[in-house]
């Protein structure tokens, strides 16, 4: 069982993820608990603001300080939580061995900044972790949580169907996954490779090791070069 | 005016986040067009499956050639698109220059996989452009399709309500942003830096210069070897 509590001032943005898919499923099944957090419910502002203009005058509104430490106090206060994520695209790269870890964990809080940024002292004193998905820029930090979220949710037993199914995806095992195909074998003159068709289980596994071999010295050389050093 | 067309086997679960937002604005503002694709409807299966078994059997199911390939050919007999793009985490990486080059153009395509992969041949023959978000694994495209395109809408001209605000984010001129604080000052000990408060414009500038240097040196070493070399 885990637990993830997104703190949010759009939560409504990534009521569709929530309920959709995987998710839903892990959700229904108890063995995940997705909480969203309106950060305006803890603005203490009559108004219900909750952001503000930067000191020192830069372009955008900064996301204020007091409702987050008051929601992630609030959060703290009814159970221990093993870390607090931050999405920003200056943090550390999130990647799959990341995933693995975090989906041992119980409780998961992730705090999303919007407009400009969110006051620095939030991410000083109460950020445990701050996570990147990328070198790039978007709105909020909402789909980034959602992408977070469903990566780590994914990896706990009971949520996908097939229990190989995660093990066999990308970077499991340090390589791409080969290709796959699946029916018609000739789609307009589009043909399925013979050796899928051929039955022989033994070669068609040499064959898709062969594969994600070469797709991984093609596209990531630097994946392909860790995986040879270690085999 | 950018028209992004979205084609998934769930595209229920983009909904929340096409309506919120900076993508509801730009819809409204008619600067910017989403359109959602439910593969489902373009199944000639009585059952409306799109979905089968592997070829040569390894774990999970595989999306259809057949579907994608109606779809595609339908939307690309009404206009041109200047790229059909897959989500997939063996794709090129995803970053800033990317987004910046793609909110140039007029008609994009996203393909968004689930499952356990899509028929290769829909990579081979249709998609023009494979775009990662990360060394990880998630349920389907349908979470990094919405982060793309929350990074290339807002570029187009008229979406952000500040002009400058995108220009300033991060990696747009190769340094990570400088910390940014709002009010109060002072919130139970934790401070803002005096120099924000000084109201003395040019230091203020030279400290956020100092800062984001600092930042990237600290953080992003690659980054910042980059930034000094070109300067």
């Amino acid at each position: 069982m885990i637990r993830v509590d997104i703190i949010s001032a759009l939560p409504q943005l990534m009521d569709s993820f929530l309920n959709q898919s995987i998710l839903q499923r892990a959700q229904d099944k108890g063995v995940a608990h997705i909480a969203l957090h309106n950060l305006r419910d803890y603005s203490l502002d009559k108004h219900k603001r909750i952001d503000d203009e930067s000191y020192g005058g830069s372009a955008g509104m900064v996301l204020s300080l007091e409702p987050f430490a008051r929601c992630i106090n609030s959060l703290k206060a009814k159970r221990d939580y093993q870390e607090v994520i931050f999405m920003t695209p200056d943090g550390k790269r999130f990647d799959q061995p990341t995933a693995n870890a975090l989906s041992l964990h119980q409780n998961l809080m992730i705090l999303c900044g919007h407009y400009k940024g969110i006051d620095e002292r939030i991410r000083e004193h109460f950020v445990t972790l701050e996570l990147s998905i990328g070198d790039f820029v978007v709105s909020g930090g909402e789909i980034p949580a959602a992408l977070v979220t469903d990566a780590i949710v994914r990896l706990v037993p009971g949520v996908l169907h097939d229990e190989t199914s995660a093990l066999s995806d990308s970077f499991q095992d340090g390589l791409l996954a080969p290709p796959v195909y699946t029916r018609p074998a000739d789609y307009e003159g589009m043909k399925v490779p013979d050796i899928l068709l051929s039955g022989h289980e033994a070669k068609i596994e040499d064959w898709r090791m062969e594969q994600a071999l070469q797709r991984t010295k093609a596209r990531r050389p630097d994946l392909y070069k860790k995986y040879i050093q270690i085999e």
